[in-house]
């Protein structure tokens, strides 16, 4: 069977590592970190970040990324958005044309607003490359929960050759050729999910975390379609239902952040206390911009952009938002 | 202030008619059940519906439905879909051109597949109508939870004067002229929650459950498309919004109802320890029905059709939507 890399030792890295190893393929994972590069030789386990699950004994790690890349078929991205760049570095220079890259990154680049296939192609050039994104905590993929997931790219064969390649008894792959939507959604959607935290931690109900995420993904589905992307894939697995699972469980590191803030913590410490990377706080920022870039009306991730920022305090921002001027629902 | 007759005593009747009291209106509630008129006029509350929210003094019931709807500028239906036809019989021959219809029921009529809005119309011909839906559970309004709403109508000047009665500072309400859109997300979407309590029964993840959400609701806006509703109501509050809530609380009977079926409680008995109407129970005869007469998959409403009806047990439904045709996502 071929050779997989896997860049970036974290919950993802790790499930998707444990995955692809049970379905006969030869998996390297790659971590700058050589205390984790210890942990999964020695004990097949990354206790910090994706706890209690073992790894099949076949799994290496390695702090060279080199030799993790080395004759591999295909190379798959999973490490916060804001170290692809860094990330890609070991490999830039050798590099085998028949690679297939698979994204399964979230965000969007500080400074650039680069999402993370745009990253890998402006380090890498014309690869090939899908995107692998969906309602996926990695909890649960590492213990084989029915989860389905879309597999993007603008050639189709790729898509399909991701999606045979990740199917499983308990993974459904979707194709798509959506990339510009499938990533911007999995980015954005982070951003929403912050809030909903807060609006968790204020000891708001059901009724308004629902509102906010149906009107949260309503106005990333304008946007992305300024921006070139399909409606109908904010609306799909990558879209709404990874907002679903992101919004409605604990696993989520931006729905606890938010929590956080939403009990009063201050915005800072409230991330921090995380200890992991809270993609929505670090996406806000470009979301803002590029509503501001396109021109788009994102009345929820300007109130996060306004909370962060110091501009607006929690309640407030809630209150603007029920009191806006009287809208139809899509005009 | 005008009055307004809310037909229905039970929980959303009932925070309805609070809301509408606290907005300065006069309310006047029907239920057939005399105990809960005595209740509702005796100690202002209908401990079985809706218990520990006391109504406002000034909201009274009665069993006489001409009593209610005596002058009444607005009548609101807040009753089970199945007796909406009923429960209209009563007003049907003192009916003023210039009263307001405001539907807050949701389902579909078995055998005549009639939504409620088409069932008012059947019943009482050519009236002023708009229909008010999203993710709203009861007992939420009834604590002032901020919450948001459509209110459709094909008439635009009937959907805003329901959205200008209706909307407080927790309580923000949207326009959408896609009746038939936002009636058939609101039937359809508890077949939906019921298949998500089956999920959560059987002990799966959220990752699970977000996959089944969203490709849930693909499926039913297929449906709506062809049946002439706007793709995009399915994705909005009264669809994927009003989704979320049903799905992700534990204030759903149709969640509570799957979760019993789902533990394996055989379904009779499952659907009626609830001991209220399970909508999602109710339609899933007429949701099937309906994707037979239009030639449209449902692959998720069809597996419930089959467990309800003996045809599949719920382990084999699950491993057989998983196993299915590798697809494209949108075709």
């Amino acid at each position: 069977m071929e050779t997989i890399s896997v860049i970036g030792a974290g919950g993802m890295g790790c499930a998707i590592a444990k995955h692809l190893s049970e379905l006969g393929y030869e998996v390297r994972i790659y971590t700058p970190f050589e205390h984790e590069v210890s942990l999964i030789n020695k004990y097949k386990e990354n206790p910090e970040k994706l706890p209690g699950v073992r790894l099949p004994d076949s799994i290496t790690a390695s702090d060279s990324i080199g030799e993790v890349t080395a004759n591999a078929g295909t190379i798959v991205m999973a490490v916060p958005s804001q170290i692809i760049r860094r990330s890609l570095l070991g490999i830039r220079n050798e590099l085998d044309r028949s690679v297939l890259y698979v994204n399964c990154s979230k965000g969007i680049e500080n400074n650039t607003h680069m999402l993370p296939s745009e990253i890998i192609y402006d380090m890498l050039g014309d690869v090939r490359l899908a995107v692998l994104s969906g309602p996926s905590h990695a909890e649960e993929i590492a213990r084989r929960v029915p989860t389905a997931m879309v597999s993007a790219s603008s050639d189709r064969n790729t898509a399909q050759t991701v999606q045979d390649m990740f199917a499983s008894d308990y993974m459904r792959i979707y194709t798509s050729d959506d990339v510009r939507g499938v990533e911007l959604a999995g980015a954005l959607k982070n951003v929403i999910a912050l809030c909903a935290g807060i609006v968790d931690g204020l000891g708001y109900g059901d009724n308004t975390k629902a509102a906010l995420m149906t009107r949260g993904m309503a106005e990333i589905a304008r946007l992305g379609e300024k921006m070139g992307a399909r409606r109908e894939t904010f609306f799909g697995l990558a879209g709404i239902g990874d907002l679903i699972v992101t919004c409605t469980s604990m696993h989520s590191r931006n729905r606890r952040a938010g929590i956080r803030i939403g009990q009063g913590i201050p915005i800072t410490e409230a991330v921090e206390g995380i200890k992991m990377t809270v993609e929505g706080y670090d996406s806000c920022r470009p979301a803002y911009e590029l509503s501001q870039e396109y021109g788009v009306s994102m009345p929820i991730t300007s109130a996060l952009y306004e909370i962060i920022y110091g501009i607006l305090d929690v309640e407030n921002a809630v209150r603007e938002l029920m009191m806006r001027e009287k809208k139809d629902e899509f005009i």
